[in-house]
């Protein structure tokens, strides 16, 4: 009988600081270009059609010794019932005896590794320098967007936000941001290195709705967009040279969130080609012959040869559309640190 | 924040008994039949070659309100260690909101709806009046292929155990099988139906090691195969017309049990005609044109027909190389119980 460790929602939030998940995120992309990092076939289903899918997400990292599988659910009726609507579970495995390690809450993991995500986007193309960011969406998953750029971008001062269908809620999310930052840091305080560095930071910054959106973009030193629409909300005209953006959105076939047109003007980065170019914010303007495959790099080149972009001359783009590594990378943390921390529950198995 | 059900090898024990997970086996291939049973493609990775794999099946239950996902790893070198070879876990899901529900050990479970899989084999094709079995094996499998065997052939009066590389263990385990058989019954004594009845049919039946497979073939009803064999072990002229093979063993290119010449002289059933005549038994005799996909019929067609094989002048087989719906089918029934008899560990998740 083997023990596997059980790592809820309030658990992970202990057990990962934002800093580290940038890191093994980073280190997850960066398996992916060596070849010590294998991702397996993605399985989707939609039980019904916009209301409510699942996605099985699996990989094997080699050299953190651990592989696993997410899956994650979506059922939209859910908020009418009290319950959330993202839910679901990665499990971790020993790659070494094939024990089961952990299972972890895959909802709040995934809030985190997308939000380390876009913060690898930026740390790797973003003008280190930026001050104005730009966050279009005000849902859960913004929060975590805004606390990874704050963590990769030391000179912000401005982070705007923009709802593209409740201004209202822009207002009062921006307003609740700096206390919801502040909470997430002091979840994860005892395994953070940064807390006081990133208090202080988020202390200095404005926080701010918009309703604008053309004039935010235009002011925006990086922009990270971070909704479920289906149609363009950026229009190319209104991206300035130097411009870094992170497209978090679109993570299945009909989504999009900028003009396609973006894309033959920019250096294009990718967390999958495959992926992104099928279903990520890439797929418009592949299917539009905009740009071809050859034209998107994967951030694990860079990631591995641990090279920043310095040229912030034109406009670059971090498409990121989640891949298995991201996940089994942060979990095999979480339950390391939980081991070491004895927290979590631990079962029989 | 929501509750978990896991439920360890000794929670699976005393939950399943295999005449229920042989029903629920039997509606999960009669749900794949109907269409209500949705199997979504199988992953598999070999982490090393013939030593160490592991893959992942799941699928979807439309009538139980279910769906989930196994992943079971192979790990050969774990015996040296002290660990199981096989291990891993059954995640399941409910349908209406896409909660997690359970967590089930995998191999646990993997043994009773292994064993339910040649059961359903034999209820559907084999004559109910077979009074001889052989088991072609004497691994942990087999000893769930023989409780399986007697819930649904009552007339048994002989079961043989023949080894193919240890006679001595086959003398061995045919002596302790009767022992092992009471401890699986009084294991799930407290959900059983017919805990007497298969304790009365066991205390009847003769069990013993046969070295001479060529007799032992030519004396039996019913062959159950359960190796990991890669060479075929029963010829043709060894079978008489009545006889029924379940076999159990080959799950992977190259795996084979019996004579391939075997198949165009019979009536043959799978649980999956793709995965059985790529990877299962059957596999052999399409490579060499012997049979072809046509001459192969699905299991779950005679389940939800409710149609059970009456002529008993040839030679049936049902290869059964197992399906995502066995696992989640038996895996839900499980959770439900355990929450009736409020048995296994709740966690918060």
């Amino acid at each position: 009988m083997s023990k596997l460790k059980v790592l809820n929602a309030e658990s992970i939030n202990k057990l990962l600081d934002m800093g580290s998940v940038i890191d093994v995120v980073a280190h997850g992309y960066g398996s992916k270009e060596d070849g010590s990092g294998v991702i397996w076939p993605m399985i989707y289903y939609e039980f019904e059609t916009d209301k409510a899918d699942m996605d099985i997400r699996s990989g094997y990292l080699k050299n953190q010794g651990v592989y696993g599988a997410k899956l994650l659910s979506w059922f939209s009726g859910n908020s009418n019932n009290g319950l959330p609507e993202l839910s679901g579970t990665t499990m971790i495995y020993d790659a070494k005896t094939g024990s089961p390690k952990g299972l972890v809450n895959a909802a709040a993991l995934t809030g985190l590794r997308t939000g380390a995500a876009g913060a690898v986007g930026s740390k790797y193309l973003a003008n280190p320098k930026s001050h104005k960011l730009l966050i279009v969406g005000a849902g859960n998953q913004a929060a975590f967007q805004v606390l990874g750029q704050i963590n990769v971008l030391p000179e912000l001062t401005d982070v705007s936000i923009y709802d593209p269908i409740d201004s209202d809620n822009a207002v009062k999310f921006a307003g609740n941001l700096p206390d919801i930052l502040n909470q997430k840091i002091m979840n994860s305080e005892k395994v953070s290195k940064n807390v006081a560095e990133i208090k202080n930071r988020i202390s200095k910054i404005n926080f701010s709705a918009v309703s604008n959106i053309e004039e935010a973009t235009k002011g925006a030193d990086v922009i990270v967009t971070v909704t479920p629409s289906t149609k363009p909300m950026l229009k190319l005209a209104w991206i300035t040279p130097g411009t870094h953006l992170n497209t978090i959105g679109a993570d299945m076939e009909g989504k999009q969130e900028v003009d396609e047109n973006i894309f033959p003007q920019a250096k294009v980065f990718v967390d999958d080609v495959t992926q992104a170019t099928s279903v990520g914010e890439t797929q418009t303007a592949i299917k539009k012959n905009l740009i071809t495959k050859s034209d998107v790099t994967e951030i694990g080149k860079l990631v591995k040869a641990n090279k920043k972009n310095t040229d912030f001359s034109g406009i670059t783009i971090f498409d990121s559309t989640g891949i298995a590594l991201q996940d089994i990378s942060a979990a095999g943390l979480a339950v390391q640190r939980a081991d070491q921390l004895n927290l979590g529950e631990s079962v029989d198995l």
